[in-house]
């Protein structure tokens, strides 16, 4: 018999079944009453999850195009960004605004670490002329959470406006985007929702809006001038991915029934009882400040290659973890405990984890790693 | 009980069963040699649905964002192109030349015709720059299908590249990407494809790349460089839309066993009984040449408005037909014989064009049209 494939990633995450099953029902037309109510639905109801009054805009896209969204829309050629790069995320961000001629002002740090206000206090200060800051709420590559929060209450009577790609950590970690002056946000299907890919949203707040409704150039497929027209008629200028919002329906209400709250609890268990699993295993944690509730970034031992172990993992068991991505890719393995993660399917990943190094060759202690978990995540 | 629903619309089509309940299977992950054997089976696959030798790309957006890749990949800000404009979507290629600058020179006409290639030919004599001629297989918003075979035989050894928006009608009508000389096309999968929307497929030709290669801005999502360095590595550089990928490779076996050849006889017979029935039943015709397989447009009759006699029938009776799009939209009907739409599905059609125009007063004798229908379908 093969395998039970068990994923345990930053993305896609396992999506529930009732979320599955729903795709497996006949395709509507989206230029109907009862597309549009279902469209009206879910674009209201992501709002909870964004904790925000602002509308939310849905793209068929992956979460980069969302990403692409913010940065035609709100910056001019020429204009000036200031770029947080704390990781490969951090980095997109750059590249992003390299390939529409964008003039950005990277912080960089050491992967690992966050970024701390000061640094943006420091590039704003030196860059009065820069237009918005473009941030990260979690670096998945590095398993570091920003302080969002405290980098919206520093930015709030700015004139600049605050982007973040929130990509892999909406419905994840804490986050209000109105309660944090947070300007534009962006997310995708396939992390805290616990859909498919394919899904790409955006939320705008009214002085973005202000800024991008003073711009001329707002791109054509990611223009949210024309979202934000088509969604007032329940709508999308273009086709909409028919099939994953009739999945997204399902996805939101298991979100409201769980709440919101209760899910980012459970996240910071699950990701506190791995931190605690791999420092009994004597492994080293990654992130050196602001772990995150996403995934958990783990040293791998010297002589063993990150790609080694999720590689065997995955061929001869049928378990899915990631390595590292970038200047890391073979330094670090990263667990995720989100979505359609459960206490169980992370027992099984750590305990791959400790079956997989010892068969490396880096004995660690079997069961110890476990233990811990175990008593964590079940209070005992 | 409710009504069964039948969509004869021109996108999305119905979706075969054993393609949609491939979506209820679990989301494997896409950075895996298991999911890359797929993307690498369906990328190759594609070829034989657009006819051709040429890589063909998958973007997870709607058919638009491919669109939106040619035109951003190809020109550069300032440059000409010509576009044919003989309806809602040859106006599209315009508008997103417009979004990025590009210098565009309109061939327009009237809505119903097809272009002819003396009216290329006349663009490309006064306009030598251009550097591409836009234009569409099926014009779905008016039901014309163009001659691309006589456009590509005439534009084969001129310098400027041949774009063709193919998104209704690939794996519809007849098309062969090499043998006609295209050197790109662009497709959507919720057509001819018979899967949910959501992805969007571009196939670009070697001419087509050397002008690609040369150029300097070529997007960020929808960058065809970046396309083509993943595909080598049977990757995409961002998520790939992974549900709609694993549906696609059972679509695409679907279309292997059918066969392209077979595919474009029976929408041609489906087309040709449409048309016969619309005239039995004393309507007129939209298309006055090149009348689409795609779809058939039928003229209103005076004082019957379009969107009346479609909300009627699917409100009323589950069936969905289409009215039309932008200055024709409640002039004609659209009804659509391709993808996993059968020839009983054009009977209701057919029927329920023949009830509805009855209760809204206008007559028409009932059983005529079905009739003339049945005859063709069944070769009676």
């Amino acid at each position: 018999m093969r395998n039970k494939n068990y994923i345990l990633t930053p993305g896609p995450v396992p999506v529930p079944f009732e979320v599955l099953s729903k795709a497996a029902e006949p395709i509507m037309h989206h230029r109907t009453p009862q597309f549009s109510e279902i469209f009206k639905e879910v674009s209201e109801d992501l709002k909870y999850v964004f904790q925000t009054k602002n509308e939310v805009y849905i793209f068929a896209s992956s979460g980069t195009g969302a990403m692409e969204s913010a940065v035609v829309n709100v910056m001019q050629p020429g204009e000036k960004a200031i770029v947080v790069r704390g990781g490969k995320f951090g980095e997109r961000w750059g590249e992003i605004c390299q390939a529409y001629n964008i003039n950005f002002v990277p912080i960089d740090f050491e992967w690992g670490y966050p970024v701390e206000v000061e640094q943006i206090e420091k590039a704003l200060k030196e860059n009065p002329d820069a237009k918005a800051v473009f941030t990260t709420l979690c670096e998945t590559s590095t398993g570091v959470t920003y302080d969002i929060k405290s980098i919206g209450e520093f930015m709030k009577d700015k004139p600049q406006l605050l982007i973040v790609d929130a990509i892999s950590a909406l419905a994840v970690e804490e986050f209000y985007q109105d309660a944090w002056n947070v300007d534009i946000v962006v997310a995708g299907s396939q992390k805290g929702i616990m859909l498919p890919p394919g899904l790409a949203f955006i939320s705008v707040s009214e002085k973005a809006w202000k800024v991008i409704e003073n711009n001329k150039k707002t791109g054509f497929y990611f223009n949210l001038k024309a979202m934000k027209k088509n969604l007032a008629k329940a709508t999308t200028p273009f086709t909409p991915a028919i099939s994953l919002i009739m999945q997204l329906k399902v996805a939101l209400n298991i979100i409201k029934n769980d709440g919101l709250e209760n899910m980012f609890k459970r996240h910071k268990l699950m990701a506190h009882a791995t931190r605690e699993a791999a420092k009994a295993l004597g492994l080293k944690l990654f992130a050196k400040k602001n772990s995150s509730n996403v995934c958990t970034s783990i040293e791998m031992p010297e002589n063993i290659e990150a790609k080694k172990l999720t590689k065997k993992l995955r061929d001869e068991y049928g378990v899915t973890i990631a390595a590292g991505q970038g200047q890391i890719e073979n330094k670090i393995i990263r667990i995720a405990h989100f979505g359609f993660i459960d206490k169980f399917d992370l027992i099984v990943g750590i305990s791959a984890v400790e079956i997989g190094l010892n068969q490396l060759g880096y004995k660690v202690e079997l069961g110890k790693g476990l233990a811990v978990a175990e008593k964590i995540l079940f209070e005992l």
